[in-house]
């Protein structure tokens, strides 16, 4: 599937903590430590484990900008 | 301010398309290009241009993985 | 791509209509609409017109309930 | 009250899992389901419980497009 | 229609800014300017003008805390 | 950092409830209480605890109205 999300960020998992139904998962990113808060039932679904390939996808209205 | 969300990522503006409303920015972070849709009034307020230093900053229950 | 937003919903597009910016994108999804706002280079990347099949996605945290 | 949302999709629940402070609700609207994140408190509030009608409500903002 | 949504704040509309697809809105809030952005559809839908009665609905997922 | 999200609102910590991953933090804006549901994480970096000064940060795209 092709999405209409502007940010599709290559990196690799380094980092998966599982809540009792929310999980952080942890992906650098060319240096970037990326943090997603998502369901523990996706992270079974997509295998998602240390080591594993794997992109941070955001929709161009989540991000802000600061300076 | 330090905000609570986990996703503060370093960069440099190099593109700024104002809308009738909103605005579209992107920053380079680190050779990938992150898209920011934030309001014209965001732009003006932070003093948003080609070439200056900018974070993008994302609340981590707004990213996703793909893998 | 595989992705961990719980919720992909198969329909059709039925209107595709461009801002400045922003777009709105109508999906019939079993008979219901589901309307997304996303940026107008996202139209035009997925090449998204009346008539053609996609999905709407959306994370589940995006997601309230009412009653 | 009515909302702004331009999504409000009505269903049933599924399944209801409450974790340590968020919830997971499921609610079939029309064949599919859909996955809300939301609090326990939320839940409790709401009376949520299998078997009641309920509606999923999504900010358009909030929805991607798959294609 | 009862909501999810932990976060409903009474107000009174200040300002209707209508762009090509997206709408701001500002509702004061106890003194506090709260900023909305949604569709020109919901403006419609809603009647919303300067001097209506009406709610800021935010989900807790997307509030973010600074210090 | 300046941020662009537009609302920033001003208020004390009354509520932090930790999750497993996710904690529930309300802040007291003007006799209106904002929860957030943030990590745990965030929580310990920023310090929050009952009676302390904190914002409520929320981007525009965020923010419904309800009527």
């Amino acid at each position: 599937m092709k999405i209409s999300a502007r940010n599709v960020l290559k990196g690799k998992v380094v980092e998966v903590t599982k809540g009792a139904t929310t999980a952080h998962v942890k992906i650098d990113v060319g240096g970037n430590t990326v943090t997603a808060s998502i369901t523990n039932e996706s992270v079974d679904e997509l295998g998602l484990a240390v080591g594993k390939d794997a992109f941070a996808v955001i929709k161009s209205s989540d991000v802000m900008i600061g300076v």
